[in-house]
Order: C-alpha cells, then structure tokens, then sequence
C-alpha cells in the first residue's frame, strides 16, 4: 500500500453511548484534514511517564475499573517458585507441538485477554462460542466469546496422547511452553468452523490458510498452565502488556474512563484527532481522567498487511509529534492473531478490551472485515460489525463509539 | 425408505432434567421390541376427547402453563370485523408475492410459534438470529430465535414497493393474505446466510435450493397482520391447531406437564413405547396429568422425506391401535418448514413448543439432520443437537428429554 496518504478525510464521528453518565449524545460531525503522517523515522520506545503523587498513591486507589468478564482476571502464568516442579512433571507427559499461531493464542489466553477462559476451549465452550458467540456462566451470567479459541492436533498426536489426562505443550523450536490438564480431544469439524465463524468457506481466507487447512482433524482442550510469560524478543516485547499491567497503569494514572481503538494498519492523523476529541467529549461528560488504549494488535495479520514494527515505529512518530498526548495515551501491543471474520470478530477485539479494563471502545466501518476473497466485494456489509456489537451479548457494559472514514476516501487503514 | 422396520431397537432414553420437582433422574434405558406398525390403513382423524367436568371447569382455570417467549403470545390475526377495511387498505399498497414456503412462515409466525416475532424479521433482528440465535428483548431478557425468519423479494419488486412503508402480502394463487407494515428492505447476503445457519455451503441443501438459491437479493421485514387464518384445504386443517388451541386444550385437560415430540419421519411404535415411559416418570416425579403434544412437522420437508398425508395416517394408526392413549395424547401439526440445519433447527423446534405451551421436549440423536450433501458423513455431529439444545440461550425454561435409538439400528425415522 501506499505509504502517503494522498486524499483528505471526511471523517464522521458517531457516539452512541448505552450507559454514558447521565448525558445522552447523539451524532456529531468533525470535519478534519489531517497532513501526511507516514515517515521513515527510526523507531522510538514510548515509555509512558507517571507523576509520583500517583505512583505512591496508588497501592491505595480502590480500582474502579470495569470487571474483567468473569469478575477475575484470569491469569495462568505459574509462579516462579514452581516453574522447576512443573518443567518436571510436564517432561512425563505427552507433548503437543504448537505452530507460532498456537503459541500466540497461548500467550492471549496466559495473560486474560480471553476471561474468563482458562485454557483452549473444550467442546462444551466451542459449541457456545460457536452457537451463540459467548458462554454462560455457572451463575448463569453470559460472557461474550465469539472466537473459537482452540488447539488442533491431528491423528498421530490424537494416538501418542492417548488416554493421558495432561499434555506438555512445547513451542515451535522445542522448548517447553507449558501443560494442558484435564484434557478432551473432540472432531474439529473444519467445515463448520469455517462456515459459522466467518459466514463463508470461499477458498483465500487468510486465517483458514495458514492455520485451519493445514491443522488436525481433531481439538483438544484442557486447562492451560504458562511456564513463564510469553517473549518474542523482537524488540516489541516492552509493548506487549498483560491486562493486568495495563490496569495496574491505569489505576495508577487514576483514570475514569478507558477508551480502547483496535488497529491492524497504520494510524494516521486523522484516527489521532479523532481519539483526541473522544477524549474531550468524555471529559465533557463529565469524566475527570479518560485514559486512550491505543492498541495495535500484533499477532498474525495477512502477508499484505503492514508489518508489526513499521507500524508500531509509527505509533511512535504520533505520540512523539505531540498529536497525542502520551500522559493520556497508552500505547501497548494486543497480541491476538487476526481472523479477518468481521463482525464475529469484532466481539472478540472488543471483548479482550473489556479485560484490560476498558469501558469504551471505538469501532470503525468494516471491522476485521477485508475484501471478498473470490468476490469483488466487501466480504461483509460494512456497518454489520459496528451492528454486531452493538447487539453483542456479554459486551452490555462496554460502550460502543462508532466512528466512520467518510466514503469518498478509501485506504486500508479505514480498516481496524 | 423401506416401511417395515427390520430389526429391533435397543432404546436407551436418558431424561436429563434441569427442573425437575425436587427429582433428580440420572440415567435408564428401556429395551424394547416393537412389532412392524405400517399399516396402509386409511386416514383416521383423531379427535381428542374431554371430559365435561373439565370443560365446565375450564374457563375457571388459571392456566399454570410455561408462559410463551416474551410473556404474551403473539396472534396476528385480524379481527373479522376488521377485515374489510383491511383488505380496502391493502388494496392501494404495493404487493409482495409469496411462494408457498413464505406463506408457511406466515403461517407459523401469524399464530405465534415464533412469539415474540411479529413478523418478518428486519435486520436487527436477522443479525441477532444469525450472530446470536437469540433475541434480546427490550427489558434485557433473552429468547431463543436460532433461525432467520425472512422475506425474501427480487430486484423488481424491491424497485416497484419504492419507499412505500406498507405491503400487501398475495398468497400463491394471487389471493390477498396480509399485511406487512412499517417495512425495511435490506441485502440479502446468501452466503453468509447459509454459511452461518448451516454451518456449511455445500451444493444441495434442501432448504437452500427450493427457497434460497432461487429468492431475491434483498429481505424485507416488518409487522404482519393476516386477514384470516392459514387453511391448506387438504384434508388435514383440522390437525393444525395454533398454540392458542393448543395451550386452551391442554388447559382443558388440567395438563400440569406438557412433553412434545417433533417429527418429520413416521412414527412407530418404539417411539410410541418411549413416549409412554416418558409419560410414567413424569407421574414418578409428581406430575399428576402429563399431557403428551406428538407434533409431526407439516411444512416443507425434502422429496425423499415420507409425505404429510402418510405420516398423519398411521400416526391415527398408532392412537387407534391404543399404543398412546388418546385422553393424555394430542397429536397436531407443527406448520413450519424444514431446514434441516440440525443444531441451529431444533433450537427452533423446541423454542415453538414453548409457545404452545410445552415444558418438556424429547430431542432425539441428530435432531434435524441429514446426510452431507456432497460428502459420505452425517452433516452434523449426531450428537452436538442435543448438547447445543441443552446450552441454547432463552430455552433455559425448557426440560430437555434426550433419548436416543441404539446404534445398532439405523433407519430414518431415527431422525426428528
């Protein structure tokens, strides 16, 4: 893609809060014509500053946070202490290998994105994720879970599991990731997954390549245990913050309001001004500290798509541009993989954000969506995933921005 | 299909229940040997007796029956008195042709089995069915809607209805049914339609070649109003109560459960046998008049499916031949067309029974299942029916009764 943008925007920026204090918004328009923004800038590390009046209040603030789905943050990373008695155990178990796919659905998992998930679904959790798009709780309380979120194994490792109860999980170069326990291997119906998760079996979905085609014909689920957290040591790794780091942030900054964006391509001047004025409209509302999320996601995305480092070194170049400003911004990597499913995905990206802590999230025209992959046409209806959510169960207490680049400009990075 | 059952059946029936009186039942199975029944007897009608202490009684009686989805059932019927005016009023609107599939649906929808739906669905509630299989009403509380309820029209008619706010509705033969007001007319993708209802897109889906291949592009919802009640005129009208007849009768009777069968393939008496037992635990329990709803679907089924007329037949057969008894049996026929789109359908199997006023519903092994159309293998799992039956959002009311027919026999009327 071109990496100048070279038409202005008509921008539309649409709030539509379900549960905003006491204030009812309807539309409003912001009409902005942003300057090319796309440099070649050596990448630069935004370290957020934090003022010492709130870093030594803090152990003290009461969170007033969201509720992670669930009401606890689910974190399975075992304690240091444990990590030998564990790496012991988990050498008498069978292995399973994971792909760098798996392995970044490991991370998600580890670290609470997908609370109140505790490891790769089991039957029972994929058939109401795939029925439904959420689980229900035993309290009977419903948790939105639009994804499968599922490991693949196919029939040679099905045989050398064989009636073991636990499984070691060991990454693509071999070394040993963590345990899987209580396991169930059930059919991994590729069909049927495929079809209901994004609506179409049309060869060229870029998430159905590289990891459905080539996986196993069967799942196994269990409860997942992380030796240590998940690194990539790309030099990106400083970005990556668990959930609940970035609520410890921002506890810390006491913030009233987070406000999450969700990107895959390049941000421009435009999305900043945008978030900018988010900002001003919640403080309007009457909320004191409204804290942004920007948070571009860094797991599998499609060949085409813009790679995780020049977009994260453009991340950077905006905060350092002073568009926005870094003692209200967090900028941080969302280390799910793409599904490019649309408006099932969408729940999923938004959901995730819930358990960081956020209670707003922006959504833009046609998101995770991409084009037909053998049509010529948008694979969905542009506004079903902006719909989706909005309908989504289990996402209630988020609220939901709707923003759109006006029509008469298109570029990848309407996509989010 | 061969009509004489070759082997016998090793039944094993497994009540399941949520809410059951104080009883919790774990597992039983019942062997049994029932003799060949199809007969080529000719059409009995039943009609179910009262006694006339009860219909003295009756309209003293406070109904104690599952309330219908939403609190109210729907009738979308017009007064008598009324249909004059209407049918004047329809006369200037532009009008939509219905194929007899749609005027099925018109008849399922008109008398409530889809309560709350009053009519067809427009886009929010399309998306809902489609992403969620459940509605969510405007007091937060959740019904089951797992298929899309819609009206499919072409270009032509789309461009001729214009920005009219109102349709009339013709049958097939041209004659004026009802109709549809305050409409929206939205894309119709099929493929993701399809993808998501069926879990597949496969060539040859009954359903989708007979109504979807050949509908329009574009769906239009909207608040129905029928001029008068469906009628066919073959012979069977009187078997088609409406869950008003139907909650009215089981109220007449002092029914304190009610336990409905669906079928689509003949009944015989192994079925018979089990819907006795199913009778005799529900006594065990502390029910004191289970009444039973055995409710053949009389929509369109696929040409190699055994025909209507057949089927009710020697379902009189088998009252006749005194397997059921006729004073705690009603045998109806439920209107709707067949999709056979396994788990997702028979949410909406059991979901209708609701709304004629059935707590318990007995879900046998691959609820609305078929063959692959282009593959040598069930197109569902036979077994995920009755387990995303039993985790299916807004059916939590309803008591699931599982049974299903040894696998050591395979015929097909094993299939519901």
């Amino acid at each position: 893609m071109s990496l100048t943008i070279k038409a202005h925007i008509a921008a539309h920026f649409n709030l539509n809060l379900r549960t905003a204090k006491q204030t009812k918004l309807t539309d409003y328009n912001v009409k902005i014509r942003p300057k090319p923004i796309y440099h070649s800038n050596q990448l630069i590390a935004f370290q957020p500053k934090m003022s010492a009046a709130v870093k030594s209040a803090s152990s003290a603030i009461k969170s007033s946070l969201i509720e992670p789905d669930g009401g606890v943050l689910v974190d399975l990373v075992v304690p240091e202490s444990e990590r030998g008695l564990r790496t012991t155990e988990a050498e008498s178990m069978p292995r399973v290998k994971l792909t760098k796919i798996d392995l970044e659905w490991v991370h998600v998992i580890s670290e609470g994105w997908a609370s109140p998930l505790r490891g790769f679904m089991r039957e029972n959790e994929y058939l109401q994720s795939l029925h439904f798009n959420c689980l229900r709780m035993k309290d009977g309380s419903i948790v939105n879970m639009s994804l499968p979120i599922v490991l693949a194994i196919d029939d040679e490792t099905k045989e050398r599991i064989g009636s073991s109860t636990n499984v070691a999980l060991l990454g693509p170069t071999g070394d040993l990731i963590g345990i899987l326990r209580s396991i169930e291997i059930y059919k991994h119906n590729k069909e049927e997954r495929i079809a209901r998760t994004w609506g179409t079996t049309a060869a060229g979905l870029p998430y159905v390549e590289e990891v459905i085609t080539p996986a196993g014909n069967w799942l196994v689920g269990g409860d997942l245990e992380v030796l240590k957290p998940i690194k990539y040591n790309d030099g990106l790794d400083h970005y990556r913050l668990s959930p609940q780091q970035l609520r410890k942030e921002f506890d810390n900054r006491q913030a009233d309001a987070i406000f999450a964006f969700q990107l895959r391509n390049p941000i421009h001047n435009g999305h900043a001004l945008l978030m900018n004025d988010t900002r001003r409209r919640l403080l309007e509302m009457g909320y004191k500290n409204p804290i942004l999320l920007l948070h571009p996601l860094g797991g599998f995305t499609k060949a085409d798509d813009v790679p995780l480092d020049v977009r994260m070194e453009q991340h950077s170049k905006v905060l350092e541009d002073g568009v926005l400003d870094p003692e209200t911004t967090i900028v941080s990597i969302f280390p799910s993989p793409m599904h490019y499913a649309g408006p099932t995905e969408v729940q999923w990206h938004a959901k995730a954000r819930i358990n960081a802590g956020a209670n707003f999230y922006i959504v833009g025209r046609d998101p995770a969506g991409m084009g037909h992959p053998t049509e010529k046409r948008d694979l969905y209806d542009p506004d079903h995933g902006k719909k989706v959510l909005s309908m989504a169960l289990g996402l209630e207490k988020l609220n939901i921005l709707p923003f759109r680049v006006g029509i008469i400009v298109h570029f990848n990075s309407s996509k989010h």
